[in-house]
């Protein structure tokens, strides 16, 4: 007899937690369907010719590796044993277990690329596998809500990013949030500005944490880096958080301008240069175009949206605009981000496809959701109504009425067991179910039923055959 | 540059197939909540302590295994590589892949034993994996759907899995099916009717067969196998499959009794022992109590339910009705199946716990709808309407109808880029987008809109006011 357990970092979802990620799921894919996101599903095995080497060397730590199957040691040699696993792995497996779904999503473009049509926007809505140290918050398998559209470089794409990170968030009733928006033009016009000293990339890495470790902080780590106290100072010139999304814009084209930052001029295909310096610092363009487009669709929540030129976001492939939500008030990372790339799918042999795309962590946002009470889903099943009885003439004297009420789109059940009437409450309450019908043995004669709210307390009495109109009605 | 690929016996899913997918999946999921029973998602990965031993010698080599993160092969030693892959195996792998929803099932219950409420009623709709050799209709990934209910004795609950099944199929649109239901009990009859000559495994195995090899087929297995041909008489002229399910039942029980069979009695906490000989015999009078409960619910199909005592399912742990489906007139195997346990959870520790269930094979259910052309959806995208535009003016222009459309539900699309109309209509073509709406210049002066009905290729022009009223009230 073994006492049974579940790997560390895995988790079962009993039926209440069931429904209230169904009802995540349901406002993320309706959000995305809204906006023509078509869905994707992508194997959970994937070859793991796929998966190594895009994640970096950590990365490739972390992917779960499936052993093949049937006599899988056939190959090894002890000349690979004295080495270790590193010479072992090639030999005893060649599928893991997909670990985002990006890479999925960049092989399933390229494997397609005849037949897909472009521009192509899909969401994906799958768990993925990662073997971190499981900790508050982070789990080895994990559901992430990706949207990403590859194929154009149309910046309405950013647009309806936030949009979409809007809607969602309304729709699941965070109404305090932040979506925070930069683009890797203008960190890198900030790195010209400083006359390009210091790495770029430790630049960027410092900055991204001056949410967590201030301007002290910040300013230290630069110094560690070998960046002068005047460059430092010039940075903090440009990063200054005071003013809204215009104010920074206006202020970051100054502080270009005055350094004689050279601008790229806009993205192919998006427009030509003009007079109008900040049209011409890529970066800065785009974030204002985006704003524009927000604008003319009616967007009404700027409130919510800040232009925030220290962030970083960790991911390389990023090359555009760059985005990442908080939700207010409650302790927890980002609950959604993402940006635009230009090459996603080059390792797969298909260069020069760019996108957009973004992901929601539902995890996270279920949390959210429950450390904020904004759950209402609390039953432990979805039956409406539990029909109870006395005896085994009464409970199939019940059973039209049972038929009548699924038929009706309620979900309901008659206690299975002839047991008292206590013990058939107690299991209604215990459940969450809202109503008990009682159909005893003077009821069936009198042709009615007792309806208890179980909620209230309240009862009533109605002919059997008014009850689904009644209980459809409410 | 690598060429990708995804691992044999796995698939990717394109929006239209998920689309239908999802649909087959919200016909089950609505049909199992109608009916009270409440959704439970488990890891995908679990302990190998849990799975092995749970399918038997071929499953335990079908499971996938699940290599030990880190330096897995810190262990092997050169004496277990000379045993080879069995030696090893303990020392790489403690995780494997869900290979069915069952195991996790009764692992789930025996771990909240003592939170949960009983009868528990679970749906489970999750992925499950295999390594076995893929052919034509097997894959090494694909969904299972189970519904459950342990706790409880109760005879409703095999009724409800016929209503289940019933209406899930006719949901589907699947109207030509057969539910083949029978009960272990009859077999043990059956096999008690023959004096226990044989193997009670060979007979069962040998029946099962009845479909597929016809009755010389059987009898030269049996024949193999030891039983007499006075024997396979007296078993042929129990289980002529002719007569409805109410003659069937009449001519078992005559047949058991005049072969001297003693009745076992009902099961306990169903009923007493009566004078009724059929009463007695437990397989008998609880498929005539099956067969009442349904009358009882209005049920109406009995010409799609067959009482088939050849029917015996391989799987050893049922021990009461079993059940299974399939689609007339579509060369498949059967397309769901199951039957009642004693001891589901006994192997964790939780004797005694009795239940019943069933479960749906999505995959077979979609080649069945797709070889009778049954499948509604096919389109590429969940978009209704294509928002076309002739330069960056007239797109900005289209954007706050765009939105309107979103807001009342209708998801809908602005072709990102500046194009020709004509790229427009083909990207709308490509994707089955319905309606495409031309928003150019002179639409926009005159305030109007043109929707072209893609597939009619008819076209009206509305007032950009009215547009959304008329698609909704479509």
């Amino acid at each position: 007899m073994q006492k049974p357990s579940i790997p560390k970092g895995t988790r079962d979802f009993g039926p209440a937690q069931v429904a209230r990620r169904q009802h995540i799921f349901n406002v993320i894919r309706r959000t995305f369907e809204s906006f023509g996101y078509a869905p994707l599903e992508t194997p959970t095995l994937e070859n793991l010719s796929v998966l190594t080497g895009k994640y970096g060397d950590e990365g490739d730590q972390l992917l779960f590796k499936v052993l093949n199957s049937g006599d899988f040691a056939k190959e090894v040699t002890t000349a690979d044993l004295e080495i270790g696993s590193k010479a072992l792995l090639p030999k005893v497996a060649e599928k893991g277990l997909r670990y985002d779904l990006t890479v999925p999503f960049a092989r399933y473009v390229a494997m397609n690329r005849g037949t897909l049509t472009f521009p192509f926007k899909r969401y994906q809505m799958q768990p993925v596998w990662r073997a971190d140290r499981p900790q508050r918050g982070r789990y080895r398998e994990f559901y992430q809500c990706d949207a990403d559209v590859v194929g154009t470089d149309s910046l309405l794409c950013e647009a309806e990013i936030v949009l979409m990170m809007a809607q969602v968030l309304n729709g699941l009733g965070l109404h305090d949030f932040t979506i925070k928006i930069n683009h890797r033009g203008v960190l890198r016009n900030i790195y010209q500005a400083l006359n390009g000293e210091g790495r770029e990339s430790d630049l960027f890495v410092a900055i991204d944490k001056l949410d967590k470790i201030g301007r002290d902080g910040v300013t230290r780590e630069l110094l560690d880096r070998g960046f002068s106290e005047a460059t430092i100072d010039t940075l903090f010139a440009l990063l200054t958080t005071d003013g809204d999304y215009e104010e920074k814009l206006v202020r970051l084209l100054a502080g270009f301008v005055t350094a004689g930052v050279e601008p790229e001029g806009p993205r192919p295909g998006n427009g030509e240069e003009t007079e109008d310096p900040q049209a011409n610092y890529r970066g800065l363009t785009e974030l204002a175009t985006v704003r524009d487009l927000l604008t003319a669709s009616g967007f009404k929540q700027f409130d919510r949206l800040e232009f925030d030129p220290t962030l970083a976001r960790g991911l390389s492939y990023y090359t555009g605009c760059i985005f990442e939500v908080k939700i207010n008030n409650v302790q927890m990372g980002s609950v959604s981000g993402g940006g635009r790339y230009d090459n996603l799918t080059g390792s797969f042999g298909l260069p020069g496809v760019s996108g957009v795309g973004f992901s929601f962590g539902v995890d996270r946002l279920y949390d959210c959701l429950e450390a904020l009470d904004l759950f209402t889903v609390t039953a432990e099943t979805p039956t409406r109504c539990l029909l109870t009885h006395f005896d085994v003439a009464s409970g199939r004297a019940a059973l039209p009425l049972l038929a009548q009420l699924r038929a009706a789109g309620i979900p309901s059940e008659l206690y299975p067991d002839v047991s008292k009437l206590q013990k058939q409450f107690k299991y209604a309450d215990a459940k969450g179910i809202p109503l008990v019908l009682v159909l005893g043995p003077e009821e069936l004669a009198a042709g009615v039923v007792k309806i208890k709210i179980m909620k209230s307390g309240e009862e009533k009495v109605l002919p059997i055959g008014e009850v689904v109109t009644a209980l459809t009605a409410e």
